[in-house]
């Protein structure tokens, strides 16, 4: 949480924010407090840190400091808030172990409303009742996993103050430019408008951070760099909010959670007929992000960064929106469109000009403006397709006068469909014209199937897909405006027009109580909090990156192929070895002892020895003084490859060259043949099942600590299986095991994700740290761990079924097929699994069953939780 | 081992040194090689590492890297050396476990001589036969317990080569002023003499360093602190040598292995007339220090700190030297004695004149020169008293002309004994003479019974007994020159005149041989090496220091008493807490837990709670970020005491004022009071045992590192007994013991010392670590570990013994008392198993017999090997 003293209003602000995303400079005058600074098991722990222990809302417990400091944050500024405001004060945190429900059901207990479960299936809810009826001779059915009793108040009194000297220093100090020299980058931060417009002449291509949430991730991940960063937010310009007679002006730095804050507060005021666009550009702000995000970015960086997948571009482009643009000695105002008219978004604006504010126009009378957004996940997710679209219409009838669309996230950048608009004008608001416009934009609006980000045809049907909702939620209005004019929307239609909308989850856990004579001291059957509870929600629990550095201890960074099967023609470190701080490169010339683990076939691999069979394998590794010089060395290390035939990437691939792991597993049973003969029906047919990556809050870690003598090294590891680790790594170093501890206090997470892999890396980190006699710590950033570590296999079966009138199955000839990546890792294994179930649960009389683990170019998939069974022919 | 390349002489010159003792700045232009450097267990060992380690020169392995390196820098110089070079490159070495004879043993296979046990017992010597015959029946007994025939061959090509761009900078450079600052203390090192004297009259109270021998302990141990530090080690006019005809031109920055090379040559080619002073000087320079500190200690820094127990001083003093000294534009020169002139040695040579050369005259016919030193050890230890003597007859008879005595360590500085002298002009030598030289010597040469250093009886009996050896020498050598004119020397007087020799060791080791069936694989009864001997001799074994630092570790100084019974009226941090660096300061409030531990009736305490019982006890701890900002910040806090009365030290005060630890031991077997009525003789008296300190070579050694969750913490302690520092800390912390975990690698020697004082220490480190939550190291300096954990038990025995006229013991009646110290620690064990050991080896048929442990103002003194055993009634 950072507080913030506005010397202006005189007031403090406090807002949850990603500490991935907060440039340290950015802080100046701020105080932060993290989920160490609310409490700890020491003195006292906080009431949201109790309540989320014992509400059971840790397991593995990496995510449950940042939950703890999101209702934290909540509760400083609303001590009683609504269950709609803690879920959307929850929405920025990912969680992958409880499923939710346990957390909201321990935060829920600060809201105002009830925190019943509402479950009125046996008539009375969990708070009246808490021990469900059961019918007689049977245990109890309980509901009730804590006790909110024991809970401690929430007391505004205890909690930490803002510290005066910064109140202080907000208001009594001359401001004075800030200047930080990093390493390579400086953070300027000016005092007022002309010095910024001054800055920004001599530093065209200087971006302007506030947020840090567009610059940030691609300096961190795509290796951009900036010399010099400007920091906008103490010109009290940008943070304008004017309400006109015709609209609303906003200020560029003004962040998104104000944004939403000030639009609420005015569509609550103004008519609706005048606040559409507001209303549209709400809806957007909603799901933009979560809660961290919005309270750091800002309204005007997102719209200057001309993002593809803009959420709230393309409405801003179709409501006539005005932006003020200043530079030294110049103010002008350009059309918010004018942004995107080149198809790229890029010469608009002057590289010296900056974004001061944007008008955002009332709606008029007839308009009628609607946003839609498609993503992977509601919160806290890119979005795939956005699209804002506003239409007017003659006065009194459903005559198009004016027609405007806009899309994000298929092109470059926000992308107008005019030429579909225009031919529109002047057209009724009925089917004909519903099927003319999705006619058109299709051509207008085109996707070739090799355009970036994949999923062609779902972002084509999109497209029309909103289209149609627009036409949908326009008619309805104008049912509702001129009933007896239109025609009702047919049923089947009303669901199109409904908004998603994210309920409060309503699951229960029930269980079976313990008997009446059993001991107190005995935890068999009761709900017991987890052993680590209170120190997953006070940030005490260690993980493995938590673990102090060593002295002279070194940062690890993998050099993997971007070839997906290549020989490795040569590496060149030259330049990576010139990066400050770098001390190594280790490869497969460095292992002393195993580097390639036969379990079947194809091994598996440490180092890629003169070739790669997947994007992802690791090649080399840096090891240098810190994560941010081994990674920028690790980024410079050069690889010649000289590409091979054939590149298999997918299960179909895999079986036109019939690319399998030996050895096939097969299950028959009778005649199947025969069968096919006599059975009633058949039927044939294909199913598939996706992939899955683990997705760990905690990415994979290791810490190789060399003891100095023996060739003993103590590890540190987030692992499910240290024994594993410790053998591999023994191998890899040519030792014996003893020499080899393995230590794992807690992992964050694994589901599968941390067993082979985890030894491979493990095994690097040791090489390096054998290699240089130094301490080696690998933590994956999250690209890197997705990138690399595999995850559940996809699958394709193709079956063909013999079966009686009476349903009976008979025969079945089936084929299962799945995507092991390019080497075993434990493909076979599953394979086996999948045969195993369909032997073991399906009694049918004659089988024939092949599973077949496709070698392909991926990186391997692994272990996941269920281990061959979702995949399972069921 | 340091290796210099010397310019003029175009030679490299390689010389062992204690890196303890050796400023880093003075290493400018050196290489500097240590154990690690010439060989490990991962590539190759070096064949010193390996004959020391497979010869069994290893046991607890600490001072073994010492060992390798002195054998190593001698066989750089002289690749066969005699088995005396051996023993004097090892005489700088201490070893507290294997009594030596082993490292000589595998040291002595590279000397040229036989290195031959010499054992004629059996007929023949250890090299022609190694299995020495035994008697039928009785299994083989052998001596041999390595095979030379599998050490590696000394191959000189094998070695480190000097760096050649060290050779090219030191031949090409043009000089120029080398300045190094720390953090208090400027190193100042000139080019020339001019320069030299220019900064010493800037600076005229910056020492000038050279060995570092004597400024250096100074600054490490007593607090004295130089901002500036001149190094003169590039004055070549500091480096003269100059024969001229009445004597030798020494330049005062030679080192004193110089000037004992240089004095050797001279003697082996003058006649002996000539050289009896650089005999006299040779002698003393044979046993000042080990030869690491002769290789750096310069002569001039010897003569010019004008220790009191200086070695050379008094034979520089009666051989009427002169001394070459330079000032800013004067030059002058002094007689070597007026340097004491005034009794204190302040002030002769002006603050800003500095010593340049020492003239040491031939001697002359009639002319007789000794010298003398008494240590408690020959080599590496401060003399006792020491003394320089000459005398000058008239041509061809015994009568003195001129006599002239200096002594060291009777004063603050070389005394002369002139009146004594004066007195004795004209007289002849003879037993007359010899009387009065007795006694006046002690009236002229006066020892107050409070005389600093102690040992007052002891010092006075040295000053008359080197005059009687001198008596006796010159006696002899005037019996050689006129063998008729004086008589023989009787022969109880002999063994006077003899020098203590320090003989190789003669001892070998025997034992039974296994036998001959017993299988390969069974080592039970064979020689093994130890099992990490070659670890040992390579450096790679990890001692408790050893352990890498752990991120923002501490360093914990210890603030101890310097009252030996006192109230604490206060405890002043203010000053030590400004010292940069420092993090906290831990006393008795920080204890958690348990802070007095009790066993009997006293606790042993791990922080003085408001009162102190002996010098040395633990007040306080103070925390910072280096061992240096520790113990700066631990002198400077300022406790104010209320002293207590009694103070008890010795055993005789404690039986004055019945100061014992309860419960008292008591034996009691028939009646004695009857039996000494019966007995023929009864004799009465008392045995005085003294003390012991352990003097392990590794210190006290605890490394604290808190895990950062449940108060865990992980102990790496350097002691005998991990379960009790655990359980101790446990309790200290007032934590469950499973929360405490206990590692022990190895220890450099304990001996009984690393028991209960260890686990304190460790608690100390403990509630640090607690309070700041950082790891937080502790490692005492010698002074420090032997100021406040103990030893053995000095002990007085009263007896009263009753026998018969045949000898047989019938009556015992004794009180042991023991000096427990302050706490009983094992006092009252010792006590009983002093009674227990009575009990069991004697059978005396009337015995009454106590044990007192005696509760004085001393630290505790505990466990020591054998465990009251030496101190029983033998």
């Amino acid at each position: 949480m950072i507080s913030r003293y506005e010397p202006v209003a005189k007031k403090i602000v406090h807002y949850s924010a990603n500490a991935c995303l907060i440039p340290i400079c950015s802080l100046h005058g701020s105080a932060v407090i993290t989920v160490e600074g609310i409490g700890n098991t020491e003195t006292r722990i906080h009431p949201v840190q109790e309540r989320i222990a014992k509400s059971h809302g840790s397991q593995c417990g990496f995510c449950t400091p940042g939950m703890v400091m999101s209702i934290y944050s909540l509760l400083r500024n609303q001590m009683e808030p609504t269950s709609d405001e803690m879920m959307e004060a929850l929405a920025g945190n990912l969680c992958r172990c409880t499923g939710y429900r346990p957390i909201i059901d321990g935060c829920k207990t600060f809201c105002k409303e009830s925190s019943c479960c509402q479950n009125k299936v046996y008539g009375d809810c969990c708070l009246n009742q808490k021990d469900l009826p059961s019918p007689a001779n049977k245990k109890k059915i309980c509901t009730a996993l804590f006790s909110a009793e024991e809970f401690q108040p929430l007391d505004p009194t205890q909690e930490l103050i803002f510290p005066p000297e910064l109140i202080k220093m907000a208001e009594s100090q001359t401001p004075q430019t800030l200047v930080y020299h990093g390493e390579r980058t400086a953070w300027i931060s000016p005092v007022n408008l002309n010095e910024l417009l001054e800055l920004k002449a001599r530093h065209p291509q200087a971006p302007l951070v506030v947020g840090n949430t567009a610059v940030g991730p691609d300096m961190k991940f795509k290796g951009v760099f900036h010399p010099v960063i400007i920091s906008p937010t103490r010109i009290l310009d940008l943070y304008v909010v004017e309400c006109t007679e015709d609209g609303l002006i906003l200020g560029a730095a003004c962040s998104l959670t104000t944004v939403k804050n000030i639009l609420t507060d005015v569509v609550s005021k103004l008519s609706a007929e005048k606040t559409k666009i507001f209303s549209a550009l709400l809806q957007q702000l909603k799901t933009l992000g979560g809660q961290q995000i919005r309270n750091v970015a800002s309204f005007g960086g997102n719209i200057i960064s001309r993002s593809s997948t803009s959420d709230i571009n393309p409405i801003l482009a179709v409501s006539n929106c005005i932006l003020n643009v200043a530079s030294q000695g110049r103010l002008r105002q350009i059309p918010f469109s004018d942004l995107f008219a080149d198809g790229l978004g890029n010469n608009t604006l002057e590289p010296e000009e900056i974004l001061v504010s944007v008008k955002i126009p009332h709606s008029k009378k007839g308009e009628f403006v609607a946003a839609f957004r498609q993503a992977q996940r509601r919160e806290n997710a890119l979005p795939i397709v956005t699209a804002g679209m506003r239409v007017i219409f003659e006065e009194g009838c459903n005559t198009i006068r004016d027609f405007c669309i806009c899309y994000g996230g298929v092109g470059f950048t926000t992308v107008a469909a005019k030429q579909t608009c225009q031919a529109l004008i002047g057209r009724p608001w009925d089917g004909q014209m519903l099927d003319e416009a999705c006619r058109t934009v299709l051509k207008e609006i085109i996707l070739p199937s090799s355009a970036p980000g994949g999923k062609v045809e779902y972002r084509r049907t999109l497209i029309v897909s909103f289209i149609f909702k627009f036409y949908l939620e326009v008619l309805q209005s104008l049912k509702i405006m001129y009933p007896m004019q239109y025609p009702d929307i047919p049923d089947n239609y009303a669901s199109a027009i409904e908004n998603f909308h994210t309920k409060m989850p309503q699951s229960m856990q029930k269980y079976q109580d313990v008997e009446p004579g059993q001991l107190p001291q005995d935890p068999v059957g009761r709900p017991i909090m987890h052993q680590a509870g209170t120190k997953h929600a006070t940030g005490e629990a260690i993980y493995c990156d938590d673990i102090r550095a060593v002295d002279e201890e070194l940062f690890l960074a993998l050099v993997t192929s971007s070839k997906p099967h290549a020989k490795i023609v040569s590496i060149d470190p030259s330049e990576a070895l010139k990066v400050p701080g770098v001390v190594d490169i280790v490869s497969v010339q460095d292992v002393p002892g195993t580097n390639e683990f036969y379990n079947y076939d194809v091994p598996d691999i440490v180092f890629a020895r003169e070739k790669v069979t997947c994007v992802g394998q690791i090649i080399c590794a840096v090891v240098a003084d810190s994560e941010v010089h081994a990674k920028q060395a690790a980024a410079k290390v050069k690889i010649q490859y000289e590409p091979q035939e054939p590149v298999i990437l997918t299960i179909e691939e895999a079986i036109e060259h019939k690319s399998f792991f030996e050895p096939q597993r097969k299950l028959e049973r009778g005649n199947v043949d025969e069968a096919f003969k006599v059975v009633d029906h058949i039927l044939e047919g294909e199913i598939h099942v996706g992939g899955q990556e683990h997705f760990y809050m905690e990415t994979q870690s290791i810490l190789a600590v060399p003891t100095g003598e023996d060739k003993e090294m103590n590890l540190f590891v987030s692992t499910q299986h240290p024994a594993f680790v410790q053998d591999m790594v023994a191998s890899c170093l040519g030792i014996p095991g003893n020499r080899i501890m393995c230590h794992v206090k807690r992992i964050g997470g694994a589901f599968g994700g941390k067993l082979l892999k985890t030894s491979i890396l493990a095994c690097v980190a040791a090489v390096a740290a054998k290699k240089t006699g130094h301490a080696v710590r690998c933590v994956l950033d999250r690209s890197t761990d997705m990138l690399i570590t595999g995850g559940r296999h996809p699958t394709i079966g193709k079956y063909k079924v013999g079966f009686m009138s009476d349903g009976r199955i008979m025969a079945l000839d089936i084929n299962l097929y799945m995507n092991g990546g390019c080497t075993t890792d434990d493909s076979v294994l599953v394979s086996e699994v999948m045969l195993l179930k369909l032997n073991n649960c399906y009694k049918i009389p004659n089988i024939r069953a092949y599973a077949h683990a496709c070698k392909t170019n991926m990186p391997a998939n692994t272990a996941f939780r269920g281990f061959g069974f979702p995949q399972g022919p069921e």
